[in-house]
């Protein structure tokens, strides 16, 4: 169970073998400093979701660029993050089942942890297990926003929900979560944008709702990539929480701006390096990455750096590139990086992130939280 | 990077925790001694695909049960197969670039190894490989059955290829892989029957003229889940590389039978178990077991053992159900069965496989070559 490191540092990426998750890191870097600069500038606190990295050294780096804490899904990548150093961490999810409620009180007794619940017995669960260590977790009610998703109604249930937290043994109240995560990938900026408002006076009068009780809200957290501006500069929400941002992919690439062209904000910092191992036919080729190294969920992975390529169909060790006619003959062998279609589950596919800059291997970070699904 | 051992072995399934991987003993054992008293009664060898299961305990147990060895795709994953104590692999891919090649024959002094090829620059890669460690690897040719897929023509292509294997120092010819990949899955039997019969004329004649050069093939090899009784009883191939069978899901579920009926002749005996974290809504409900539990690429893992309840979609960490009218009420932290949808991709998204027999985990097996993708 123990991986071997697949690079070492300072060889040059042509002899990195393939498949690999390779990380360039002046793009990552400056990504890194875009969202902190523009969450510094709209006066909100940054915690960057960790799900999509899983990566202790990134989480260092985006808490080093000034993010408050980070993110996470899990209560097992919670504990990985926290051992890899992590010490401000909110799951934004719902978390059910007395063996991992246990894990949380246990945790909250190291690090500074929080949660989200859209439940009585989950708050009850939560407050059992706080008392259990002795140890004290905030808790934020989710409050759901657009689609058929998890989390509770604005308004009273809320309310409800606040009451419960702010009066159980072991808890404290921490304030909402509300990640609109039916916009992030609205191709159209206009629909994006109205899917992004629809809620948001909603949140403002639960908000204000909960004041009127007594209940004041320190943190209204939520947001993704797809919206973060907006989110951002809202002068409701106190807390944003992207995490493509840092890589972005070609799923994220295909939303649109305001004026209907590509979607630019962040570059591609993370790419699958791949090698050809089938060539020589009229119009097909075939490299050495299919779904066990390269996500196609939600889009395809995109060559980088290539012309008449596509990569259009997965099996689980195969991918399948369309060559356009007139394209440049392809070696057996050659290596080719393909910009992941959706760079969350692409990257859980990975025990290591190869990180280069200019070419040659600066680093291999470990993917602290890979495979940590409980 | 060490990951925890997600359960203990005697306590029952109704405490593992979720998202957990499931293998039911029973089952499993009625698949395993299935495929063998066929591969035996037909005359074949039976060589399954460990791609699927990427474990050493499960290849220990084909192997136990007259499996003469296993095949696996990446040279990584040969590797850690070796190191969990398998002897005798087969590689069932091209392999690629120098590294690789290097390690492929290194581990030729270790067990007994094989692999395929399509390309002449391979060849003389192999054998250099081989050559440096002193080790004999010997390499099948691998014929294209069907599809845009890797392969070379059968006929004189394959001739040309295999007299170079014969001839290189260090290899030595070990027959024909031929793999009908695009046949395992066409749901219309009779469809599936003449898209495995429409090569096996093909593949007779090159072993023939293989033949008639001197050139024995003392393996033909091939086949998968979906064909393999045809392969077995086809007088060509000598051995049999079926995966799935062991675990089933549903796309190989969703076969037909030549009556027209659904395909029973594997029993489901691989889950992911996943609790209810979200309820009481009218018409849907969240498990806990999205893209980074359970593989969706090709088809939807299906509730087992609880009506009205269909799995539609999933986002990384979420699966949504699908609640019919007049299903009982889920309740928080319920646990439900899912059949995976496609069990390769499933199992590398563990490390662990928890083993139940009777509702008792009875063990917990790494999954060996998990994410092993080099």
């Amino acid at each position: 169970m123990l991986s071997r490191r697949p690079a070492e540092v300072g060889i040059s990426v042509a002899d990195v073998d393939t498949p690999a998750l390779l990380l360039d890191l002046e793009p990552f870097e400056r990504n890194l400093r875009k969202m902190a600069d523009l969450a510094s500038r709209s006066g909100v606190r940054l915690r960057p979701h960790a799900k999509t990295h899983k990566c202790a050294m990134i989480a260092l780096k985006q808490l080093q660029s000034g993010a408050v804490g980070v993110c996470c899904q899990k209560t097992s990548e919670a504990e990985a993050l926290a051992e890899g150093g992590i010490t401000n961490i909110l799951i934004t999810n719902q978390i059910v089942g007395e063996l991992k409620c246990r894990r949380l009180g246990a945790l909250a007794r190291q690090v500074q942890l929080a949660v989200i619940t859209d439940h009585l017995d989950q708050i009850a669960a939560y407050s059992r297990a706080a008392e259990e260590f002795g140890s004290t977790l905030s808790v934020l009610v989710d409050v759901r926003v657009g689609g058929q998703r998890a989390g509770t109604d604005a308004g009273e249930p809320v309310l409800a929900l606040a009451e419960r937290v702010a009066a159980a043994p072991g808890l404290r109240f921490g304030g909402l979560q509300a990640y609109n995560g039916t916009a992030q990938h609205i191709r159209d900026w206009g629909e994006r944008r109205a899917a992004y408002c629809k809620y948001v006076d909603k949140i403002s009068e639960t908000v204000e709702l909960l004041a009127s009780r007594g209940i004041p809200c320190e943190t209204v957290t939520g947001s993704g990539t797809g919206t973060h501006k907006w989110e951002a500069e809202s002068g409701i929400y106190t807390e944003i929480q992207p995490g493509s941002y840092i890589f972005m992919d070609t799923d994220y690439a295909a939303n649109l701006d305001e004026a209907g062209a590509g979607w630019q904000d962040f570059e591609f910092s993370l790419y699958v390096l791949s090698s050809v191992m089938h060539c020589g036919e009229k119009d097909y080729a075939l490299v050495d990455a299919g779904t066990k190294a390269v996500n196609i969920d939600v889009a395809m992975p995109a060559v980088s750096g290539r012309h008449g390529l596509s990569y259009v169909h997965a099996a689980d060790e195969h991918g399948w590139l369309d060559v356009a006619p007139q394209t440049p003959d392809l070696k057996l062998g050659e290596k080719l990086r393909l910009a992941v279609g959706h760079c969350d589950p692409t990257v859980n596919l990975y025990d290591w992130m190869v990180c280069i800059r200019n070419g040659i291997v600066e680093a291999v970070w470990p993917i602290t939280a890979r495979g940590t699904v409980l």
